[in-house]
């Protein structure tokens, strides 16, 4: 059985300037890993309308899944849902559903639910509302794109939302093999095993530990038993 | 003026994992901004040759500078190199000025300058090395397009050996001093001196042989003169 493919969108400024450092992606590259899911390509574009729409348009083409961070704020920069629905010819509006949520929040609370607030509102006709147990103002799936908070524990709740209703493949096996000796001298033993599994990722990863250079070999796949099999020759050849 | 504009594409496997957290993106972001180049678009892809060219190209066609991470290593998984060729229609070999580099580093060393590390001297014909002072493996620049290494203290050594030269300005010399003493060492009386000589840009990049920490000092200015009488300098006070 093949996985399911995933991208995702991480749209913001403040990541291409430096300010901020994304984590979302390093977060959800490991959830979907554990889903079965597989994250084949991440994008990063800055707040503007007609990269978002160019970058949703290729990846929800391309891909199962799309995910995107950031951009569904109360600021004028706030334009991922505008975009979303353009680049699937979708109409918006200030959602009931969306403004009922939101109202009910701000009205506990004693916070006026002016103009700015109600923006988070703003959702394509057709998509079905992501939870936001953190902050409320919901994200939303629209066909295949899920759209959600860029900051970190919003995102990280939504993903929770998301997830479970998402078919996985079946869950990837790693298993890893720590040598220390630098990557020159396995390489070759290491890519004629890996020519003899092409049903398996197999991946070297190199490091230093007290000045002595040492290389992490991961073997990846969907069957235990050719994992199993795989770091059985790989054992046998290179450790210690 | 308007700035020029850059993108990154981050290669390999293991950040779309989650098995390892890209760090890349973020210094480069930081970097760019320090020099006036927009960085506007990132993508992070997996070791696969037909992707790796469909992004080059769009990348390098859409912004003025693309900076590649990851793929140029010893081993089977490493096909950044071809990939990029590829993109700009360009042959690749084993380069002889890379082969000699990488026997001279092997050679010094009583390391087997076997096939594998051979694969890290195929460079674009026509491409201009990146030097690396952490590794000697290079680097190259083919078109508008910088490739680098995904190991972030190699990573940002070859960053800061391109950046310097796309401001237009003066073309910079390097200088560079081999030590096999730690950063910790040489810290003090190198700040000192790079306080000395503001005009200068001074680099430490830290590397280990046979278990030993060593450093390389690396010394960038517009000026050949000042160039000179700083490594004279340096090397009075740190050469054996």
């Amino acid at each position: 059985m093949v996985n399911p493919t995933a991208a995702m969108l991480v749209i913001g400024d403040e990541i291409l300037s430096g300010r901020t450092r994304d984590s979302n992606m390093h977060f959800i590259a490991n959830a979907l890993t554990a889903q079965g899911i597989s994250l084949t390509e991440v994008r990063v574009v800055s707040d503007n309308h007609a990269a978002i729409v160019a970058a949703v348009r290729a990846l929800s083409r391309d891909y199962d899944h799309l995910f995107t961070s950031g951009g569904i704020g109360p600021t004028h920069d706030d334009i991922t849902a505008d975009a979303v629905a353009d680049a699937f010819g979708a109409t918006i509006s200030h959602r009931s559903d969306a403004m009922a949520l939101l109202a009910a929040h701000y009205a506990a609370r004693g916070i006026e639910f002016n103009a700015a607030r109600q923006r988070m509102a703003r959702i394509p006709d057709g998509a079905v509302l992501i939870e936001n147990p953190v902050s409320v103002a919901p994200g939303f799936t629209l066909g295949n794109c899920h759209v959600m908070a860029g900051v970190p524990k919003v995102f990280e709740a939504m993903v929770a939302s998301v997830l479970p209703q998402l078919t996985g493949g079946a869950p990837l096996v790693t298993q890893s093999l720590r040598l220390m000796q630098g990557e020159g001298s396995i390489a070759e033993g290491f890519g004629a095993l890996a020519a003899e599994y092409p049903e398996l990722s197999m991946g070297s990863y190199p490091f230093t530990q007290d000045g002595v250079y040492g290389t992490n070999l991961v073997i990846r796949g969907s069957s235990s038993a050719q994992v199993d099999a795989a770091m059985a020759r790989l054992t046998a050849m290179f450790a210690p």
